[in-house]
């Protein structure tokens, strides 16, 4: 087993790696940026090092600054954590070079799920079913047509250069195809001066149900079943949820058995999330994989028991996954709400500022997982995230009930946090009898008079 | 369900208490001595009222203050926790002589078990194990080396108007019992006046095992497993764990058994305990039944998944239970570390005292129930417990490993606390490897040079 990680990261995951470490009797080496000096996870660190100023990339993102910092710490390994290099394999496979174990998959793995194309591929040759669409881009109308009759309206046509939701079109039939065509590419080009355009299925009110995989150096490769993680914001999860209330266990099932086969393609090793979207119809569409551990990840350790940072840590140091398929037994209902220092009346600004009080809620079936406490300091550099919240109950019923109070509980001054909009949430109907999609939160609950 | 509960506690119990009602969505009523203005289950209930200066006899052992409060309050049910009136059969029946539903067994349930020779009857009758020895009191030498004979060696005399520990003696063959009678009644004479002796069977080394039960008024008695309570100083129970690491399924179910007719006998409804003492052989004898939440239920409750405050509540209310014996399942290991205001290294000295820093522990598998917070102040008045530290985890080992991790974060000033005598009763091999009675803290741990 290791002696001692580097963790190159900070906030709240940095934390939950140092809580892990220490459990298994590692020692750990925080890194820094100057403003972050007086972070939770620098105080909680055996040794911390300074690799630079704000932004990131001066710092967190600095390859050479924190292999300095392992080479005079002198660490067996580096826990890449989320964000930051936790996907970039020129880092992982950098490590190597240095004799410093990546705790995470090898850099190819990392490399084929981290280009669309590639991982596309990858998935509809392992037999894991993708979103339908062309194949690269879209000439003209006529194959426009052809391609949307074998793959069913609506569908969408997006740009091939786009992004931002730029260059989008919904058609629901074959007239507003030629339409949607038309303007698509208008917007393409003079947006991205591109008018190439290509064609996807589109889902109506989606679900984003992802599955938890674990893979050993010894060619075991596990599911922990599922998250549901619909209700986003601009993308951004902010409710996750273990077992899914649309789940079943033959659903479940065949979701698990794709991400396995997912991981499999790629030669996975260590802790990674296959995303999904499904449709009301329980037809399930890969996304992509994230080849790293998940800020949602408590929600399946509160169900299975298993602790995946340290299952991560003990698959890096080469040994076998500490459990079988048939040891993973989902227990109960688990509920994460993401604490972000934002201002949820006011359109989510950014609240950075020194935390006054810090009051967390406790008792029965409550976890919370946080990289801040009284003193600390939000900086404006970084993601807004200072903890997850994250409660247990026998069924969802408990799990909601002990979130609200939980919720209520919580009491943090100098900063303002997205708790309030959770409460809204949770009062919700809809969210109460599991009604919801990835679009649900802006356009019920946002967009509405509370919004 | 009741729409208003009075709780008629302080400390980390009420605030226990009122964190099940949040959830229940039932209101709270506190209630509050003079010095406890600012306690925190003051603050966090819906509504407080004073009912008296210390000590607790004018206050949270006065009756009428009580039944004013609720009177005034208008609720439905008193939730008395533990201590204070919670095995009080006048007080449950006064609740009822006021239509107030009291949290907890029925009056003539508490009444039996509060007396010793009572129980150990009604026990004899339901054919539970209890500790053999002479019935009543013994005449003379003959009678008791009779009586020895049968129950065999090692016995202990003990003056039958005794207590604190004074006019016992162990006798280990039959020269030492005659020695032992003499010794004992002489300092029975002397100490109480009484020269009265009777004998019972000395058990060398036990352990202290109890099994948590649970009723309700439709007729259903479940158990939940056992606690294991041995690590002890003056008799109060310093760790607990669940399950217990001597047990195993046949003597579980053998011990479950047996407390499930003892609930029976005496027509038990609530949340409550029956205490064993376990020789090395698995004999196990009724010590007694403890009829309320017990202050280490929280270990049940994360090995099961089951809200015993909250079933309480419902049970009360009249609800049948929840779950079936079926239902009851163990997962992983619980722990539970008492965090009390006092010097381990000063002989235990009770340490009140403002509280100035409090930063209690988080993270996977941490719970803390708590009654205190940073400005609280801990009174001289009432018992020294500020927290409980519960952890769970996979396997005794990783629970283990997590309550090292989660003391080490816990940082309290103000108050000196016993959280440097658990870290080091956790170093010790004897506690890592499950091998413990209930002396053992005293002998091994205490009276050695780290005592």
């Amino acid at each position: 087993m290791f002696q001692k990680i580097l963790i190159a990261n900070r906030g709240e995951i940095a934390v939950r790696i140092i809580r892990a470490c220490r459990e298994l009797g590692i020692r750990t080496v925080a890194v820094f940026s100057e403003p972050d000096e007086d972070a939770l996870h620098v105080a909680m660190a055996d040794e911390a090092y300074c690799i630079g100023p704000a932004p990131a990339t001066r710092s967190y993102l600095h390859i050479p600054s924190l292999i300095e910092a392992a080479s005079k710490a002198g660490v067996d390994a580096i826990h890449p954590g989320y964000g930051f290099l936790s996907e970039n394999a020129h880092f992982a496979a950098v490590c190597k070079t240095w004799g410093i174990e990546f705790i995470g998959p090898p850099p190819e793995a990392i490399e084929t799920m981290g280009l669309k194309s590639l991982a596309r591929e990858a998935m509809l040759r392992a037999g894991v079913p993708v979103v339908p669409g062309s194949e690269g881009t879209v000439e003209d109308e006529d194959e426009a047509l052809e391609i949307a009759r074998r793959i069913g309206y609506p569908v969408l046509v997006k740009a091939a250069a786009g992004g931002g939701g730029r260059g989008i079109r919904v058609a629901r039939n074959e007239q507003e195809l030629a339409q949607a065509m038309a303007s698509a590419r208008r917007e393409a080009e003079s947006t991205f001066g591109n008018g190439a355009v290509y064609l996807e299925k589109f889902l109506e009110e989606p679900r984003h149900i992802e599955i938890q995989v674990m893979a050993d150096k010894h060619g075991h490769t596990l599911h922990l079943g599922e998250r549901e993680c619909s209700v986003q914001r601009r993308r951004q999860k902010l409710i996750e949820e273990a077992p899914s209330p649309v789940m079943t266990p033959e659903l479940r099932q065949r979701m698990a058995e794709a991400a396995v086969r997912a991981a499999e393609a790629v030669e996975y090793v260590g802790a990674g999330t296959v995303e999904f979207l499904v449709d009301r119809d329980g037809n399930f569409y890969f996304i992509e994989m994230n080849t790293r551990i998940q800020v949602e990840h408590p929600v399946t350790e509160m169900i299975t028991g298993i602790d995946l940072v340290k299952e991560q840590i003990r698959v890096a140091a080469g040994e076998p996954l500490s459990f079988t398929q048939e040891d993973v037994a989902f227990r109960g209902w688990a509920m994460e709400c993401r604490i972000n220092a934002e201002d949820p009346g006011n359109r989510f600004l950014p609240s950075p500022g020194t935390i006054t009080a810090w009051e967390p809620p406790a008792g029965p079936g409550v976890r919370l997982d946080a990289g801040f406490r009284a003193g600390s300091v939000v900086q404006p550099f970084y993601d807004s995230l200072v903890g997850k919240l994250i409660v247990w109950g026998r069924d969802r019923q408990e799990a909601i009930a002990r979130m609200q109070r939980a919720l209520a509980e919580f009491h943090i001054d100098g900063i303002r946090t997205t708790i309030p909009l959770y409460q809204e949430i949770l009062r919700r109907d809809d969210f109460r009898q599991g009604r919801f999609h990835t679009r649900w939160l802006e356009e019920e609950v946002l967009a509405g008079p509370a919004g």
